[in-house]
């Protein structure tokens, strides 16, 4: 219910600003006995850290998380999970031209027509610095399923796509782009530098593939598997879309070429030829890789001049000085994992609360 | 929290199967004092109504439905509206041989993987008749909404899509395809034709457009209106993708061109050129139309026989025989409507708990 | 979140008004595969039923409870159980004088002053009939939670309480005031006859005893399992007082004599010498038999005319001539019943969920 | 539905241990525009914290509170408010002893047995300090309803009640044990003194008036007002009862006793000559003071050696050497005043989204 909460039984709530003085989780119905430190969490934050290489802000920010409170002697104690990690490196002033106007495709005007007052320090709650909370809570979710591998990739940016027989996973950590075709990252490097150089951006799609979630996780109707995913990939700056397997392109299939037909597999478990439902049918998994895609915009904060209004309603030009991504979607990716992750912690426990099952 | 139930403030639960007796809704938080009647609700079922066409279901459901609570002397009383759709038409026989072997593409074998025991007739709690109660819930949702006008319509259907140029909403009542465009309607009376024919389905995108929304509705970060909109849209039968304003195609598009620039309107408020951004940034509403679509997959219940198999684990071959929509999108434009104004609704009231504003 | 709904996993929902054409509950997340049919939940119903004594309410209703969704061929499906029971025996006229006059101690001014409008006939939303609904969906909790054992009994009647030493479980069900104290129970029928033929009401106190419930059920901190409790039995109709164990009496021992001082039992299990906590520390069970009472106000209702206003907000007086219960917790310790089942039911659940354990 | 967070609206989450760096709370649905800074927040930390007088621990806290989020230049901005106090006197090892054997009355056994792991160190998550992130968050909730008057004090201890003739509000504040009745402020030094010299505890009842809710808030019949307010006393450490006006008393009551006559107000809304109802009537406030009443124990962790078990089952004696309350129900009243005004924020908040009203 809570506005900045996600989850049911797993359940993480974020707090704090892009120029305040912290931001944090706090992760609530987490299992007791599950190790867990703070090195359980930083690597997956590095991932994400800004300012690794020139495709992404140059704020630098370490990005380390302190756990204050649901661990005992180096294990979950069952109670809340504080996770704090300090903002080191902002730069406010940068900010103060957009203090009066607002900028386009960025939440300045929503949240000043919501709330009639804002923090525009670095876009204050709107800033992408939030999912950093996200990465952390995330972090907790995957040793609440260690079954699953999660894995995100980008698969297109610019409009340029990935050749998928090209494709190997251990690429996506060789390059700045999580990009799986190491082709496409050398194109894609072109891509981003004439971007950033021209004072623009550009968008990307991730997509983030779950192996090893079993058969009955999700339920009817309102708490779908995808249902959930969609939401909480949406909850992410930037996305405009989200799919599910074969997506937007199953509306384009047939009947009988999208239903993934059934042979008995090896272990007696059914085993489906093919898999344009993404792992889930009726918003419960079906046991093959869970598959979903997330669709970002390009970075709103652009060098560029744009045509926009003030506070006052008056006509102006505003270009963004602050530091920015220049294709944001490229450290979506590590949050789209967590987000997959939290979203996969919590309906593993949800299923174990209705139907049982293996502690 | 409740698995079958929406909404946080504006809230509704659904229940009921494919061949039980009935199927209904709960709606719970909605304003006293709003006129509603039968005659408010039945209208809107009628258009999602099964049989009307050779191009839907031919179940015969008059889909009747009676309001049991929460109104009093013509008017809600505030206390929960229980809302009871008697299920007429049921032909439980048709799916016997579906009680022992799974359709591909359906929910058959997560039901039985996650319950180990499932209501196989018409698909039980998984059939689209469920949505049934969705529109029921989504006509008292509109009359808390007055000021939003809520219109979907198919885009695509089997991979053709409308000539935007050749587009008038006043088509979209005269074809049974919710199509705007009358000349893509035409062709797509060949398309479903033929596919019932071979006994197969195809799939389509359904567009919604909802028009009056103030600046200011939804709420970071994760009860953000585009958020809740893709939860709710994915929570329906068949649906595969969601996007937002320019959705998957914003991943294609350079910074300066996805972001909507703004003037002074005629009546002070800003005003913008484009809308990229679908009527949302920063998950709050702009007061620009809201633009979310939705990919429905082609129906999975198809006469074309598909591998599958048994409960047991033999491989064998099914062929579905019940009633099915050769395109089930096309009843899918009235539902998505449905979520779209139950999401409208909740968050209209969400925001007037925190920000206050007009009764 | 739900106005009308509680519970967190296993959770229900309830509709309907004293006079309208039916009442019912919705439960969510009920385990699959349990056997269940009307008959499983009829037999509960029947003792709260009105009409059985001289000492209830003569309104002749034979609360016949249709089960119209989640179960399949006599077991739960893991779907929404939506249960059903009509109001046949509806007065409406004797209402007629309360509509424009507030009766003091019931709800009509709050329903109108929070709603500006309320279904007076017969209390509407704000009659007891409502907790048939939750005796219904207690009857389905009870199933959940098949190890415990789950006893109210009414301790004291119009001031008068029971006698401890003289109490026996087996005479409960051999008088009409659930009472477990043959002595007192004879002597609240003069009691509650003089009550009734002097146009009164009285007040009494249910004490609801659940054994079986294994140490670990319940959580910090908002979800505690007596928090639940208290928020659970509060809700039911005229209860003004909840206490878990020695209760307001704790606030006058030493800690030595309130602290429960535990030995090793003959299991290895530790074993309590006492049970002031009545079952719950920190929020969590201890294993020991819950104990929890409800104080319930007298009737509201009554003949007797009391001064008030109309809803002009001229002075008046009223006197109640419906048919009303002369002692409403008579009937209320199969409600307080049932809260209890259905918060165990649950808490069970939820510590399965986040513990693990045994399905 | 988050284990440790509260409210529907307006919402509240808490996180820390007594031994562990900090504790905090996040507050999440405030209305944006508040003047708030720590200014607003100490004052009533300040009441609660401990080391005050002999007659509370003497464990050293500053209790200062630092607010991390949601509020920018002075105000609130509508985003997660974070608050955060550090914990500095902690000496862990005073509570080595316990770490291996239960203190009866305390959450020791029950932790350890949910959880199979727990901290320890002076009693963890189940410490009441915690507590004072309640108070911190209850301070943000008062600016959210400045129309009402919150003010607890103690009404009995060790067994001793105020005499309510010689009660002065003024002498709350003038006197350690927040007592209105300064003859029984004197006794009660006395009493408290003594018991903990005798190395015991006391208990109390602590009575809570809100004066200032208008009549309408609340809500049938899971989110009644007097339920909400059960649930978050009760959750309370050491609380083992509530009552609601008359409340236990009420039962002894009859009809026409109880039933609180209205009479025409001088403003023409209706007056009530009594308030047995506290202030709630079918869950809905009436407009009268709302009247509450908290039961506490008396501390658990005493010096006077108990008879318990160890973790392996042996049994043993343990005496508490921490520093601890000798009645935690003094520290209780400031907490209890939180937890009203944090139900009062949230139910107004409620109100206002389903019924408006003004801003």
């Amino acid at each position: 219910m809570s506005l900045n909460s996600f989850g049911r039984v797993f359940r993480f709530s974020t707090w704090g600003e892009s120029h305040g003085p912290a931001i944090g989780a706090v992760v609530d119905g987490c299992p007791p006995g599950l190790a867990l430190s703070e090195a359980d969490i930083q690597p997956w934050l590095d991932r994400r850290r800004p300012g690794q290489s020139r495709f992404t802000t140059q704020r630098r920010e370490p990005d380390e998380v302190r756990i204050l409170s649901g661990v005992f002697e180096g294990r979950t104690t069952g109670t809340p999970i504080s996770l704090m990690i300090d903002n080191v490196d902002q730069r406010s002033k940068d900010y103060q031209e957009i203090a009066g106007a607002y900028r386009p495709g960025h939440a300045d005007f929503t949240y000043q027509a919501k709330y009639g007052h804002r923090d525009w320090r670095g876009s204050g709650r709107a800033s992408a610095r939030e999912t950093a909370s996200r990465v952390a809570a995330g972090a907790v979710a995957r040793l609440v399923v260690p079954e699953v591998r999660i894995r995100a990739c980008l698969v297109e940016l610019g409009g340029d796509t990935i050749d998928r027989a090209a494709c190997d996973d251990v690429e996506i950590d060789r390059n700045p782009f999580f990009c799986p075709d190491a082709g496409a990252a050398a194109r894609w490097e072109g891509l981003v530098d004439d971007a950033r150089k021209a004072g623009s951006s550009l968008g990307a799609v991730v997509e983030c593939v779950a192996t090893g979630v079993p058969p009955g996780w999700g339920a009817p109707l309102y708490a779908k598997l995808d249902a959930e995913l969609a939401a909480a990939c949406m909850s992410v700056n930037a996305v405009k879309g989200v799919e599910i397997g074969a997506g937007f392109g199953a509306a384009r299939l047939r009947g009988e070429e999208n239903a993934d037909a059934m042979r008995a597999g090896p272990d007696g478990a059914p085993h489906f030829l093919t898999n344009h439902a993404g792992g889930v049918l009726g918003g419960i998994s079906t046991g093959q890789p869970l598959v979903v895609r997330a669709a970002f915009k390009p970075t709103s904060s652009i060098l560029t001049p744009m045509p926009t209004v003030d506070q006052a309603g008056a006509e102006t030009e505003i270009a963004t000085k602050g530091r920015h991504d220049p294709c944001v979607a490229i450290r979506g990716a590590p949050v789209i994992e967590a987000m997959v992750a939290l979203v996969l912690a919590d309906q593993k426990l949800l299923h174990r609360a209705q139907c049982g099952g293996a502690a």
